[in-house]
Protein backbone atom coordinates (compact mmCIF):
# COMPACT_ATOMS: atom_id res chain seq x y z
CA UNK A 1 0.00 0.00 0.00
CA UNK A 2 1.05 3.31 -0.60
CA UNK A 3 0.10 4.62 2.56
CA UNK A 4 2.56 6.23 5.19
CA UNK A 5 0.00 5.06 7.83
CA UNK A 6 0.37 1.60 7.09
CA UNK A 7 2.17 -0.98 9.35
CA UNK A 8 3.15 -4.79 8.32
CA UNK A 9 0.18 -6.81 8.37
CA UNK A 10 -1.03 -8.46 11.49
CA UNK A 11 0.56 -6.19 13.98
CA UNK A 12 -2.16 -5.92 16.83
CA UNK A 13 -3.07 -2.58 17.74
CA UNK A 14 -3.49 -1.54 22.00
CA UNK A 15 -6.80 0.24 22.19
CA UNK A 16 -6.95 2.29 25.32
CA UNK A 17 -10.57 3.55 26.06
CA UNK A 18 -11.25 6.52 28.05
CA UNK A 19 -8.37 6.52 30.61
CA UNK A 20 -8.47 9.74 32.17
CA UNK A 21 -8.87 11.11 35.02
CA UNK A 22 -12.54 11.45 35.15
CA UNK A 23 -12.66 7.73 35.90
CA UNK A 24 -10.82 8.30 39.24
CA UNK A 25 -13.58 10.83 40.68
CA UNK A 26 -15.08 9.25 44.17
CA UNK A 27 -18.86 9.40 42.58
CA UNK A 28 -18.37 6.08 40.90
CA UNK A 29 -18.25 4.05 43.68
CA UNK A 30 -15.87 0.76 44.95
CA UNK A 31 -14.09 -0.37 41.64
CA UNK A 32 -12.75 -4.15 41.55
CA UNK A 33 -9.27 -4.49 39.60
CA UNK A 34 -7.41 -2.31 41.25
CA UNK A 35 -3.97 -3.49 40.09
CA UNK A 36 -5.31 -2.22 36.81
CA UNK A 37 -2.85 0.46 36.61
CA UNK A 38 0.09 -1.47 37.05
CA UNK A 39 -1.54 -3.98 34.05
CA UNK A 40 -2.00 -1.10 31.36
CA UNK A 41 1.35 0.31 32.40
CA UNK A 42 3.38 -2.90 31.73
CA UNK A 43 1.43 -3.24 28.37
CA UNK A 44 2.05 0.24 27.11
CA UNK A 45 5.51 -0.47 27.47
CA UNK A 46 5.73 -3.76 25.93
CA UNK A 47 3.88 -1.97 23.06
CA UNK A 48 5.94 1.05 22.99
CA UNK A 49 9.04 -1.38 23.65
CA UNK A 50 8.09 -3.02 20.04
CA UNK A 51 6.81 -0.50 17.96
CA UNK A 52 3.54 -1.76 17.62
CA UNK A 53 0.67 0.77 16.99
CA UNK A 54 -1.12 2.78 19.57
CA UNK A 55 -4.25 4.29 19.36
CA UNK A 56 -5.41 6.26 22.73
CA UNK A 57 -9.74 6.86 22.96
CA UNK A 58 -10.60 10.00 24.55
CA UNK A 59 -13.90 10.36 25.84
CA UNK A 60 -15.59 14.20 25.50
CA UNK A 61 -18.56 13.72 27.08
CA UNK A 62 -21.96 16.06 25.84
CA UNK A 63 -23.69 15.63 29.07
CA UNK A 64 -23.37 19.17 31.88
CA UNK A 65 -22.90 16.48 34.47
CA UNK A 66 -20.38 14.21 33.29
CA UNK A 67 -17.06 14.25 35.14
CA UNK A 68 -15.63 13.51 30.84
CA UNK A 69 -17.09 16.96 29.77
CA UNK A 70 -14.49 18.83 28.10
CA UNK A 71 -11.95 22.21 29.41
CA UNK A 72 -11.90 20.44 33.27
CA UNK A 73 -9.63 17.79 34.65
CA UNK A 74 -11.90 15.23 34.39
CA UNK A 75 -11.42 15.32 30.80
CA UNK A 76 -7.13 14.96 30.81
CA UNK A 77 -5.75 11.68 30.52
CA UNK A 78 -4.49 9.39 33.59
CA UNK A 79 -0.88 9.64 34.30
CA UNK A 80 -0.59 5.82 33.63
CA UNK A 81 -1.74 6.60 29.66
CA UNK A 82 -0.66 9.60 28.52
CA UNK A 83 -0.13 9.22 25.31
CA UNK A 84 3.28 10.36 23.59
CA UNK A 85 3.49 12.85 20.95
CA UNK A 86 3.93 10.83 18.30
CA UNK A 87 0.66 8.34 19.37
CA UNK A 88 -2.79 8.98 17.85
CA UNK A 89 -5.96 9.83 19.89
CA UNK A 90 -9.19 9.61 18.71
CA UNK A 91 -12.40 11.44 20.40
CA UNK A 92 -15.39 9.91 21.26
CA UNK A 93 -18.83 11.24 22.16
CA UNK A 94 -20.51 8.68 23.01
CA UNK A 95 -19.62 5.07 23.98
CA UNK A 96 -18.73 3.18 21.62
CA UNK A 97 -15.29 4.15 20.05
CA UNK A 98 -16.40 2.74 16.21
CA UNK A 99 -19.61 5.75 16.55
CA UNK A 100 -18.98 8.50 15.00
CA UNK A 101 -15.06 8.18 14.85
CA UNK A 102 -12.54 7.56 11.97
CA UNK A 103 -11.40 4.25 13.87
CA UNK A 104 -12.93 1.49 11.24
CA UNK A 105 -11.07 3.23 8.48
CA UNK A 106 -7.93 3.51 10.32
CA UNK A 107 -7.96 0.18 11.04
CA UNK A 108 -8.93 -0.98 8.12
CA UNK A 109 -5.97 1.43 5.77
CA UNK A 110 -3.31 0.16 8.10
CA UNK A 111 -4.41 -3.70 7.65
CA UNK A 112 -4.89 -4.01 11.29
CA UNK A 113 -6.66 -7.40 11.58
CA UNK A 114 -5.53 -7.98 15.82
CA UNK A 115 -7.28 -5.47 18.29
CA UNK A 116 -6.09 -5.54 21.74
CA UNK A 117 -8.86 -3.62 24.25
CA UNK A 118 -7.84 -2.35 27.99
CA UNK A 119 -9.29 0.87 29.93
CA UNK A 120 -12.88 1.55 31.14
CA UNK A 121 -15.18 0.65 32.41
CA UNK A 122 -15.77 -2.81 31.58
CA UNK A 123 -19.39 -3.01 30.80
CA UNK A 124 -20.15 0.29 29.37
CA UNK A 125 -17.82 2.01 26.46
CA UNK A 126 -15.29 -1.15 26.75
CA UNK A 127 -17.79 -3.62 25.93
CA UNK A 128 -19.96 -1.54 23.38
CA UNK A 129 -15.92 -1.04 21.51
CA UNK A 130 -15.51 -4.72 21.96
CA UNK A 131 -18.66 -5.95 20.61
CA UNK A 132 -18.55 -3.51 17.48
CA UNK A 133 -14.81 -4.46 17.22
CA UNK A 134 -15.11 -8.48 17.06
CA UNK A 135 -18.95 -8.23 14.78
CA UNK A 136 -16.78 -5.66 12.24
CA UNK A 137 -14.39 -8.64 12.17
CA UNK A 138 -12.03 -7.53 14.16
CA UNK A 139 -9.66 -10.67 16.22
CA UNK A 140 -10.40 -9.09 19.38
CA UNK A 141 -8.84 -9.49 22.38
CA UNK A 142 -10.20 -7.90 25.57
CA UNK A 143 -7.49 -8.16 28.89
CA UNK A 144 -9.41 -9.18 31.73
CA UNK A 145 -7.17 -7.60 34.31
CA UNK A 146 -6.62 -3.90 32.28
CA UNK A 147 -10.02 -2.61 32.35
CA UNK A 148 -12.37 -2.33 35.70
CA UNK A 149 -15.56 -1.34 36.58
CA UNK A 150 -18.21 0.10 39.69
CA UNK A 151 -20.58 -1.38 41.57
CA UNK A 152 -24.44 -0.50 40.84
CA UNK A 153 -28.58 -1.24 41.34
CA UNK A 154 -29.92 -2.95 38.50
CA UNK A 155 -33.41 -1.49 36.96
CA UNK A 156 -35.39 -3.61 40.05
CA UNK A 157 -32.81 -2.00 42.62
CA UNK A 158 -30.67 -5.22 43.24
CA UNK A 159 -26.76 -4.18 43.96
CA UNK A 160 -24.79 -6.27 41.72
CA UNK A 161 -20.83 -5.77 43.13
CA UNK A 162 -18.13 -4.51 40.96
CA UNK A 163 -16.42 -8.10 40.05
CA UNK A 164 -19.94 -9.41 39.20
CA UNK A 165 -20.72 -6.76 36.35
CA UNK A 166 -17.18 -7.13 35.28
CA UNK A 167 -17.31 -11.17 35.22
CA UNK A 168 -20.79 -11.21 33.33
CA UNK A 169 -19.49 -8.43 31.25
CA UNK A 170 -16.36 -10.49 29.80
CA UNK A 171 -18.58 -13.53 29.60
CA UNK A 172 -21.28 -11.88 27.54
CA UNK A 173 -18.07 -10.79 25.43
CA UNK A 174 -15.80 -14.02 25.57
CA UNK A 175 -16.54 -16.54 22.52
CA UNK A 176 -18.90 -14.22 20.99
CA UNK A 177 -17.26 -11.19 20.07
CA UNK A 178 -13.60 -11.29 21.75
CA UNK A 179 -11.22 -13.52 23.36
CA UNK A 180 -10.35 -12.52 27.44
CA UNK A 181 -7.27 -12.71 28.60
CA UNK A 182 -5.26 -11.54 31.39
CA UNK A 183 -1.88 -9.51 31.06
CA UNK A 184 -0.04 -12.39 31.40
CA UNK A 185 -1.30 -14.77 29.02
CA UNK A 186 -1.29 -12.23 26.82
CA UNK A 187 2.49 -11.06 26.80
CA UNK A 188 3.30 -14.88 27.20
CA UNK A 189 1.03 -15.38 23.50
CA UNK A 190 3.21 -12.69 22.09
CA UNK A 191 6.91 -13.77 22.97
CA UNK B 1 -39.93 13.27 1.55
CA UNK B 2 -40.65 11.69 -2.09
CA UNK B 3 -39.79 8.42 -0.77
CA UNK B 4 -42.59 5.46 -0.96
CA UNK B 5 -41.27 3.48 1.86
CA UNK B 6 -41.46 7.01 4.23
CA UNK B 7 -43.92 6.97 7.12
CA UNK B 8 -44.95 9.75 9.36
CA UNK B 9 -42.76 11.20 11.56
CA UNK B 10 -42.22 9.76 15.03
CA UNK B 11 -43.58 6.40 14.59
CA UNK B 12 -42.20 3.79 16.49
CA UNK B 13 -40.43 1.16 15.07
CA UNK B 14 -40.89 -2.26 16.37
CA UNK B 15 -37.43 -4.50 15.88
CA UNK B 16 -38.12 -8.00 16.44
CA UNK B 17 -34.76 -9.75 16.91
CA UNK B 18 -33.77 -13.25 16.11
CA UNK B 19 -37.24 -14.95 16.73
CA UNK B 20 -36.50 -18.43 15.25
CA UNK B 21 -37.20 -21.48 16.28
CA UNK B 22 -33.34 -22.31 17.29
CA UNK B 23 -33.89 -20.47 20.24
CA UNK B 24 -36.63 -23.34 21.27
CA UNK B 25 -33.86 -25.87 20.89
CA UNK B 26 -32.79 -27.77 24.78
CA UNK B 27 -29.33 -27.20 24.45
CA UNK B 28 -29.51 -23.26 25.67
CA UNK B 29 -30.70 -24.74 28.97
CA UNK B 30 -32.88 -23.18 31.78
CA UNK B 31 -34.34 -19.27 30.63
CA UNK B 32 -36.05 -16.78 32.28
CA UNK B 33 -39.30 -14.69 31.03
CA UNK B 34 -41.49 -17.61 30.29
CA UNK B 35 -44.30 -15.03 29.21
CA UNK B 36 -42.17 -13.56 26.84
CA UNK B 37 -43.64 -15.03 23.77
CA UNK B 38 -47.11 -13.71 25.35
CA UNK B 39 -45.75 -10.36 25.82
CA UNK B 40 -44.39 -10.19 22.01
CA UNK B 41 -47.60 -11.17 20.39
CA UNK B 42 -49.18 -8.40 22.42
CA UNK B 43 -46.84 -6.05 20.87
CA UNK B 44 -46.93 -7.66 17.26
CA UNK B 45 -50.34 -7.28 17.46
CA UNK B 46 -50.42 -3.32 18.87
CA UNK B 47 -48.39 -2.57 16.27
CA UNK B 48 -50.10 -4.25 12.98
CA UNK B 49 -53.36 -2.46 14.63
CA UNK B 50 -51.79 1.05 14.71
CA UNK B 51 -50.43 0.18 10.99
CA UNK B 52 -46.90 1.40 13.00
CA UNK B 53 -43.55 0.13 10.91
CA UNK B 54 -42.04 -3.45 12.04
CA UNK B 55 -38.53 -4.85 10.82
CA UNK B 56 -37.81 -8.70 11.30
CA UNK B 57 -34.32 -9.07 11.90
CA UNK B 58 -33.23 -12.79 10.79
CA UNK B 59 -30.37 -14.51 12.09
CA UNK B 60 -27.88 -16.47 9.06
CA UNK B 61 -24.97 -17.85 11.18
CA UNK B 62 -21.82 -18.78 9.42
CA UNK B 63 -21.26 -21.07 12.48
CA UNK B 64 -21.25 -25.04 11.06
CA UNK B 65 -22.81 -25.77 14.60
CA UNK B 66 -25.62 -23.29 15.36
CA UNK B 67 -28.93 -23.60 15.69
CA UNK B 68 -29.11 -20.75 13.31
CA UNK B 69 -28.19 -21.91 10.52
CA UNK B 70 -29.71 -22.02 7.00
CA UNK B 71 -31.99 -24.23 5.92
CA UNK B 72 -33.16 -26.66 8.39
CA UNK B 73 -35.55 -25.52 10.98
CA UNK B 74 -33.96 -23.83 13.39
CA UNK B 75 -33.69 -20.80 10.78
CA UNK B 76 -37.18 -20.58 10.59
CA UNK B 77 -39.19 -17.92 12.39
CA UNK B 78 -40.91 -18.29 15.55
CA UNK B 79 -44.82 -18.97 14.70
CA UNK B 80 -45.39 -16.15 17.25
CA UNK B 81 -43.06 -13.85 15.27
CA UNK B 82 -43.96 -15.10 11.88
CA UNK B 83 -43.66 -11.78 9.39
CA UNK B 84 -46.43 -11.24 7.89
CA UNK B 85 -46.59 -10.82 3.77
CA UNK B 86 -45.86 -7.20 3.35
CA UNK B 87 -43.35 -6.75 6.66
CA UNK B 88 -39.79 -6.54 6.24
CA UNK B 89 -37.25 -8.99 6.72
CA UNK B 90 -33.32 -8.04 7.39
CA UNK B 91 -30.90 -10.67 7.28
CA UNK B 92 -27.89 -10.49 9.90
CA UNK B 93 -24.78 -12.56 9.99
CA UNK B 94 -23.40 -11.44 13.32
CA UNK B 95 -24.94 -10.27 16.89
CA UNK B 96 -25.46 -6.67 15.94
CA UNK B 97 -28.43 -5.94 13.71
CA UNK B 98 -26.46 -2.69 12.33
CA UNK B 99 -23.38 -4.55 11.30
CA UNK B 100 -23.19 -5.17 7.51
CA UNK B 101 -26.93 -4.83 6.99
CA UNK B 102 -28.95 -1.78 5.50
CA UNK B 103 -30.75 -1.13 8.79
CA UNK B 104 -29.61 1.79 10.08
CA UNK B 105 -30.05 3.13 6.30
CA UNK B 106 -33.59 2.19 6.50
CA UNK B 107 -34.63 3.60 9.62
CA UNK B 108 -32.59 6.98 8.39
CA UNK B 109 -34.88 7.29 4.96
CA UNK B 110 -37.82 6.67 6.63
CA UNK B 111 -37.28 9.42 9.20
CA UNK B 112 -37.58 6.47 12.21
CA UNK B 113 -36.57 8.30 15.54
CA UNK B 114 -37.75 5.67 17.60
CA UNK B 115 -36.97 2.27 18.20
CA UNK B 116 -38.28 -0.50 20.08
CA UNK B 117 -36.57 -3.67 20.02
CA UNK B 118 -37.79 -6.93 21.47
CA UNK B 119 -36.39 -10.83 20.81
CA UNK B 120 -33.32 -12.74 21.98
CA UNK B 121 -31.31 -13.08 23.40
CA UNK B 122 -31.22 -10.18 25.90
CA UNK B 123 -27.31 -9.95 27.00
CA UNK B 124 -26.33 -11.04 23.03
CA UNK B 125 -27.97 -9.38 19.79
CA UNK B 126 -30.73 -7.85 21.88
CA UNK B 127 -28.02 -5.46 23.95
CA UNK B 128 -25.59 -5.83 20.75
CA UNK B 129 -28.47 -3.76 18.54
CA UNK B 130 -29.57 -1.86 21.03
CA UNK B 131 -26.24 -0.52 22.02
CA UNK B 132 -25.17 0.19 18.54
CA UNK B 133 -28.87 1.51 18.19
CA UNK B 134 -28.38 4.29 21.39
CA UNK B 135 -25.44 5.27 20.42
CA UNK B 136 -26.08 5.83 16.60
CA UNK B 137 -28.58 8.75 18.19
CA UNK B 138 -32.06 6.66 17.82
CA UNK B 139 -34.49 7.28 20.80
CA UNK B 140 -34.03 3.14 21.75
CA UNK B 141 -36.52 1.06 24.26
CA UNK B 142 -36.24 -2.40 25.44
CA UNK B 143 -39.30 -4.15 26.44
CA UNK B 144 -37.56 -6.09 29.84
CA UNK B 145 -40.33 -8.67 29.45
CA UNK B 146 -40.59 -9.39 25.70
CA UNK B 147 -37.12 -10.80 25.40
CA UNK B 148 -35.47 -13.50 27.72
CA UNK B 149 -31.69 -15.14 28.22
CA UNK B 150 -30.05 -18.42 29.66
CA UNK B 151 -27.69 -19.05 32.35
CA UNK B 152 -24.33 -19.23 31.78
CA UNK B 153 -20.94 -19.84 33.53
CA UNK B 154 -18.31 -17.07 33.46
CA UNK B 155 -14.86 -17.54 32.05
CA UNK B 156 -14.01 -18.10 35.51
CA UNK B 157 -16.45 -20.95 35.86
CA UNK B 158 -18.80 -18.93 38.27
CA UNK B 159 -22.20 -19.92 37.38
CA UNK B 160 -24.85 -17.05 37.18
CA UNK B 161 -28.72 -17.49 36.33
CA UNK B 162 -30.27 -16.31 33.60
CA UNK B 163 -32.31 -13.67 35.61
CA UNK B 164 -29.35 -12.34 37.03
CA UNK B 165 -27.46 -11.96 33.48
CA UNK B 166 -31.11 -10.66 32.10
CA UNK B 167 -30.96 -7.72 35.27
CA UNK B 168 -26.85 -6.69 34.51
CA UNK B 169 -27.91 -6.71 30.80
CA UNK B 170 -30.50 -4.51 31.04
CA UNK B 171 -29.12 -2.62 33.99
CA UNK B 172 -26.06 -2.26 31.01
CA UNK B 173 -28.11 -0.83 28.93
CA UNK B 174 -30.66 1.53 30.55
CA UNK B 175 -29.58 4.99 31.06
CA UNK B 176 -27.04 5.04 28.73
CA UNK B 177 -28.12 3.26 25.52
CA UNK B 178 -32.01 2.60 26.04
CA UNK B 179 -34.95 3.08 28.36
CA UNK B 180 -36.04 -0.10 29.86
CA UNK B 181 -40.03 -0.80 30.10
CA UNK B 182 -42.37 -3.62 30.67
CA UNK B 183 -44.97 -4.59 28.31
CA UNK B 184 -47.76 -2.75 30.01
CA UNK B 185 -45.61 0.26 30.38
CA UNK B 186 -44.80 0.91 27.10
CA UNK B 187 -48.42 0.26 25.90
CA UNK B 188 -49.43 2.79 28.59
CA UNK B 189 -47.29 5.58 27.27
CA UNK B 190 -48.35 4.39 23.70
CA UNK B 191 -52.15 5.32 24.41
Amino acid sequence: MNNTHSTHKNQPLLLLIDLQKAIDHPDWGERNNLDAEENIATLLAHWRNNDLPIIHIKHTSVEPDSHYRPHQEGHDFKAVAQPETHEEVIEKHTNSAFINTPLEQILRARNIEDVVIIGVITNNSVEATARMSGNLGFNTTVVSDATFTFGKKDYSGKWHDAQQIHDISLSNMAGEYAQIMSTKELLSSMD
